[in-house]
């Protein structure tokens, strides 16, 4: 009857729930598309959701009523992540990242597109449940862990620019102080980029004091935005007082100095209760 | 005998692959995750490469070899984008997307990652059989798109900047005339970032005259690093006489009028050359 194998079938709605993450697909695209009916669409759903479920890659969700459909979550369970987190945690802490002036070299890490992908699946976890139209960040170098994060998230990314090199129209403009140097700098957004009353996750690579997140926010405001929350890959131990509430990172810099060369670096306290509230040692 | 079914090793070696594009694994890994013979697992393979060959999803290469293995390729027909690119075509053709002072608004496109995932595959498939080493990008707007084209041939991506901003350690500047404006500015790469004698691959979003490429030319040189081509999402028509010869883009910008308010946007003749060959007209 069926002109195609439950595998065929299988892998080709694996293959594009997966290059679209939390995108909904209704039922029918895929009866069409195999020309199979509601039961059989039905039952190929439920046999993937329970493999990727078996092997940890991530869960099938079903969102009920009219507008309804499927759609896949790349990250239901965040123990999935532990052991490539404390690998990545450990190469943080390579004394040979130190730079001068106390900055700490992870190019190699977040332009990785393996690693990048993983990163931004992870800061998509809280989220993932969520009303979200935007991931927002600043340029430069949490471009690549915002987008994909954007990904997972399926909503478009925001990048604020800064200074006032934005060839994008008329734009948004604010000062901020750089929490830690101390230094006033600048942030501008293009009007058009981000639509009023938007729900936004603000997305960054590093945060000590918090000034460039708490620059962000003030921006946000500027568009009305909602700011659901705000994701960093690694965040200082010191100050312990951030200018920032509402935030959370993968990595907490414990310590790094310059002259012992000597890096510390932990999984955050947020990450560490998100393992254990899962109750998987695995 | 075996603890999974066929469908379950099949989706899970292919969720395996497409997360992991142009990267290579041993038919042993697979054999291992499965508990199954050598024959099982090439048998596995083979009926997922018929799979995504039929339904215009990439394509599996076999590298023989004791090094050797199988790894997914995105991008083995280009035929498969045609009507993406079309629509992104004419989604760039409307006159809202007209800025004073000459400029394109593009940032809803290539910040979307569903559409930078795709234009980046399409940026990567004339490497996709090269010895690639990075993909290089410079700041801002083209990062998105470089990083998915990094992505799809899994390798780093390298991101210069285009001021001193670099908190990256000893660095490498380079002064260079920004051909449309005429303008000098500078664009920095900091020494640990990119290692001597790299084949590297040159992306950006937009290009007129070719100077910021011919710029990021010369500042490879400064790295030892071989240039494979350079891709860009959309050239401009004119001037017809580039200050670079080996670039290829995906859309030509045949013209934009401010005060007619028309965009004329075409498929670039590389891509054209590169349906027609596939002589496949799907």
């Amino acid at each position: 009857m069926n002109a195609y194998k439950r595998y065929e079938r299988i892998s080709v709605i694996l293959k594009i729930l997966t290059e679209n993450p939390n995108k909904l697909f209704n039922l029918n695209y895929f009866m069409d598309l195999f020309n199979v009916a509601k039961s059989t669409a039905s039952e190929d759903i439920d046999i993937l959701k329970s493999i990727l479920e078996k092997f940890g890659l991530g869960d099938i969700k079903t969102v009920a009523g009219a507008g309804g459909g499927i759609k896949y979550i790349p990250i239901n369970n965040i123990d999935n992540f532990h052991e490539f987190m404390i690998d990545i945690c450990r190469k943080l802490e390579d004394p040979k990242r130190i730079i001068p002036g106390g900055f700490l070299y992870t190019a190699d890490i977040i332009y990785s597109p393996q690693y990048a992908n993983k990163i931004g699946e992870i800061l998509s976890y809280p989220f993932q449940e969520k009303d979200v139209d935007a991931v927002v960040t600043v340029e430069t170098k949490g471009i690549p862990i915002a987008m994909m994060c954007a990904r997972a998230l399926n909503v478009p990314l925001v990048i604020i620019r800064q200074d006032n090199r934005v060839t994008e129209g008329s734009s948004v403009s604010i000062n901020y102080v750089s929490g830690s140097q101390k230094q006033i700098k600048a942030m501008s957004l293009s009007r058009r980029s981000l639509e009023r009353n938007s729900k936004v996750v603000l997305i960054d690579d590093f945060m000590k004091a918090g000034g460039t997140i708490k620059g962000m926010i003030e921006l946000m405001n500027e568009f009305d935005a909602e700011v659901l929350g705000a994701g960093v890959m690694i965040a200082t131990k010191e100050p312990e007082v951030k200018v920032v509430k509402n935030y959370f990172s993968i990595f907490t810099l414990v310590e790094m100095n310059e002259d012992k060369e000597t890096i510390k670096m932990e999984i955050s306290d947020w990450l560490m209760y998100n393992m254990h509230k899962n109750g998987n040692n695995s």
